[in-house]
């Protein structure tokens, strides 16, 4: 009698995944139900998303439960059906799980879809370049990111499956691409093979200085992957009104960084962090100046002054902003 | 004889301003050569971004410079004129610095402008509300803000020259509007005179609830000026797709922060961080796929499979990928 080998979360992670975090279980297989089908899984997908979806954290999918099956993307093929679009034989993608055999509910098919057809390409692409991988690098890159041709793009994990796509669009679209990646190997695939223009191997004790050498006009786009000391120094090389396309922080999700808090809020929302110096916009000022003038007219703006009398007073003024001690505009009158 | 008192940076601050910072020093008033002019001070501007200068730290402006005047806004009157564009009893805006009588020399002279006349308002509005903090809040929160009626906007150091106003556009925009300060002093001001409708002192030990309490439907933007722990908790509570006008960090500029770093160039030059999860592009999936697949049959992208056999390979699989042990896509065959 044919059953299922599963995977469960028995425990939640603290660092990598230990034995005691996913406990390999076994079931029969289950007696199909109207509008259900049964899918034999062929290739799983690893992606460091799931370590996040281990977690008890705030984030863009529900954590997976205790004692639920491990979430994780896969490519299937319907063993039995008696769903009306799936029929014996078809491949499908989804949200398999990591199991050998995945329950196509009613509920669920609609999170399945039907492999494409593409000759010449093995059907496991669809996990990959042509499949959740590519569309995040397409997506980042080209709607977040923004590239322009002559642009400098840089991307760390370079060498993953879904920065190694990124790289390779940044290029399609005529910008020099810069990778960053954990070993000589995987830089010299990102660059012989996949062309980018300059790698770093950040385990090189002077990649910092690399990648000033690399970046000679400063970097515009940041494909990030990575997080932390990596993304830090990615940020100190950006140039004014650049890009970061946040995509993943992978150096954060295996251990404490108080840092990566922020900047996994960012992530997760899906949020817009924008910088902004109010000299970007001096064209606008006089037109700004009169709408203001007009709400502070008719009372919808209030304010408050705080003034000091005396040149001497400003060492002072200036710790009073740090200290709290003053309410709305501090001036000094001389 | 009429001498000029100012203040020179003489060496950078630690934390807050001690009085080996800046040095008051005395100076004879300038001879005005052609197309200068002379203007004696009325007021100065305080603002947080002074402490800013005086770092040698990457920044929007070239830091001030050991041996300078310290740079600030502020607002004068021509007493002296042999510039073509200014006569005597001129009153004009622009960097004064922290001096009694500011030389205008031809190539400076562009930075200034001589002050609107509106009715019915002190001249030194023009420093508060309707000059660079009525400003910096106006375009902050209507350009990259971009409220709309309904959401709630939180706003940091919320009764500071720039938080307040930045407030009351929420509340003309019909934003709820959520002012986070430090005394109840502070507190009661924007909310019994400019309408908040919530307020938190920050320093009140249940604040944070405070913060999930006043935002029932979340956060949809940040009008940042403290950075932090307030930046955190507030980030905690956006929503989905909100906005971060990351206006300034004053809790970073006076102390050691780790957390400063990133955030401080995100600031300065004004970058753009966008989270980014490939799910918000799902209704698009097909025509990028079919753009990659061209792309790939094309031969301009290129990738690299790591395939492990088995389905108990998958526990080691997850940890391969945050040890950097694999390149490219990484699958398991089943």
């Amino acid at each position: 009698m044919p059953v299922n080998h599963k995977y469960i979360l028995a425990s939640r992670p603290k660092g990598l995944i230990t034995p005691d975090v996913l406990q390999l279980h076994e079931s029969p297989l289950p007696t199909l139900e109207e509008g259900q089908a049964l899918a034999r899984v062929k290739f799983l997908s690893i992606d460091p998303t799931m370590r996040v979806w281990m977690a008890d954290i705030p984030q863009y999918m529900p954590p997976v439960q205790l004692g639920e099956v491990m979430r994780s993307f896969g490519l299937a093929e319907i063993t039995e059906s008696r769903h009306p679009d799936f029929k014996r034989g078809d491949k499908i993608l989804g949200l398999t799980g990591l199991q050998e055999f995945a329950l196509v509910t009613r509920q669920e098919a609609r999170g399945f879809q039907k492999l494409p057809f593409v000759p010449f390409l093995s059907d496991n692409h669809f996990l990959g370049t042509l499949g959740i991988n590519g569309l995040t690098a397409y997506f980042g890159l080209l709607e977040v990111g923004k590239p322009q041709p002559g642009e400098t793009l840089v991307v760390s994990a370079a060498a993953g499956a879904t920065g190694s796509v990124a790289g390779q669009l940044g290029k399609i679209h005529g910008c020099r691409v810069v990778g960053i990646a954990g070993s000589d190997e995987k830089c010299k695939w990102i660059k012989a093979d996949l062309g980018f223009d300059a790698v770093i191997n950040y385990k090189h004790p002077d990649w910092k200085a690399q990648l000033v050498a690399a970046t000679p006009g400063g970097i515009d786009i940041d494909f990030e992957n990575v997080g932390g000391e990596v993304m830090q120094a990615v940020l100190d090389r950006m140039n004014l009104h650049g890009r970061v396309v946040l995509c993943g922080l992978i150096s954060g999700y295996t251990r404490e960084d108080p840092a990566f808090a922020s900047f996994a809020q960012v992530l997760m929302k899906r949020l817009r962090v924008e910088g902004f110096i109010i000299l970007d916009y001096a064209s606008k000022f006089t037109e700004a100046v009169k709408q203001l003038a007009m709400w502070k007219m008719a009372g919808k703006l209030k304010d408050k002054q705080t003034i000091l009398h005396g040149l001497d007073k400003a060492p002072e003024a200036i710790n009073m902003l740090f200290t709290g001690a003053n309410t709305g505009k501090l001036l000094i009158e001389l």
